[in-house]
């Protein structure tokens, strides 16, 4: 398994080191999209339970950001996922050029999806583009209907909202009215899929959204 | 609602500065608890459910402290905790000066126990030392039994591990054996409480606990 120690970058500004990061991903025609989460809202699980729904109709690997540890990125390996892990050393953030140093240890040129897995947490990973040309939030049922308002950058930056664990929706007093409404005051375009890692339902429309945004920057 | 927006710091010694407060606090017989989990852990409903078996045995109150909003605050004071909202201005941690602004505009010298209810992070938080006596993390199970693995700091800062929502503990791959190992791993020490704060399951043991701490400071 790959591991790499990300450098902390201190660069003045982050946001146009990102623009020009997106600007050449899209030249090689790899999409990048950026995943979070709290921690354990089932970020890993999803890519799984994605794998069977984009084989065969794109490449894709992961590179899986953690604090520390390489339990996530041993999941991904032995699933076939192609997968390296990057270490923050303590930091709960990735910006453009630790995005950037991921990718050059990737060395995979042949990509067409490149998904960032970023550090479980709704706050610090919000505050910085990482050049992904989509921001990607999970949401788990258990944790309640509530976050969008408690978490406002997390969800204003977010294009898509993906609420996991709905196969326990009985099970939590969680509303999807609410959610929609307070995600909705966040981002008026905030585009909402409802799945359940655990099940499969609903994982394939999000693959097929996927791929449909994967297409349109080749 | 008393709604503070704390100014950010810029001491150089924190840990010294959390020391200073530790000390003082003691002096006024008030037991701080840095009180940090995951967005959506249950640390407020924790709290409700603590609220019945606390009553009559000690005196406490609560700071809430939020990137923003304040709903939780205002469950706190429909349920007649005594609580104030702490805003941190898109800051994912609070440090002990943050602390002391807290406690200064909480103003309840007669409190025998103040919660300081931490942003929901599993990262920032356990970074600063906020001056606590005791700091309590929330796992909830259907986070997950591998959190401690990857969390590192924040296991290892924590004195005691609530695992909350252990009623669905069926529904969930969570192993207590897992998560006893992982977070022993990081803290030895570590003092592990099982709850459901939906139940009450188990919160009265955690209640005996705290009231027991608080006395042992009086």
């Amino acid at each position: 398994m790959k591991i790499i120690e990300l450098k902390q970058t201190i660069l003045d500004d982050n946001d146009q080191d990102a623009q020009v990061l997106r600007k050449e991903l899209q030249e090689k025609k790899t999409f990048l999209v950026n995943l979070m989460s709290s921690p354990g809202s089932g970020k890993t699980s999803t890519l799984l339970a994605l794998k069977p729904y984009l084989e065969g109709r794109l490449q894709w690997g992961v590179m899986e950001a953690d604090i520390d540890s390489d339990v996530d990125t041993q999941t991904l390996l032995k699933a076939e996922i192609p997968s390296i892990q990057l270490h923050t050393g303590g930091m709960c953030h990735l910006d453009a050029d630790m995005t950037r140093q991921g990718l050059k240890a990737f060395d995979q040129d042949n990509l067409d999806l490149i998904v960032l897995e970023n550090i479980g947490n709704l706050v610090c990973p919000a505050e910085f583009d990482t050049g992904a040309h989509l921001n990607m939030t999970i949401l788990s049922v258990p944790e309640g209907d509530d976050k969008p308002i408690k978490y406002p950058l997390m969800y204003e930056k977010s294009d898509v909202l993906v609420i996991n664990k709905i196969d326990v929706l009985e099970v939590f007093d969680f509303q999807k009215e609410t959610v929609e409404k307070y995600a909705r005051f966040r981002n008026p375009d905030i585009q909402i899929f409802y799945i359940s890692a655990l099940t499969g339902e609903g994982v394939k429309e999000l693959a097929d959204f996927l791929v449909k945004k994967v297409g349109e920057q080749l």
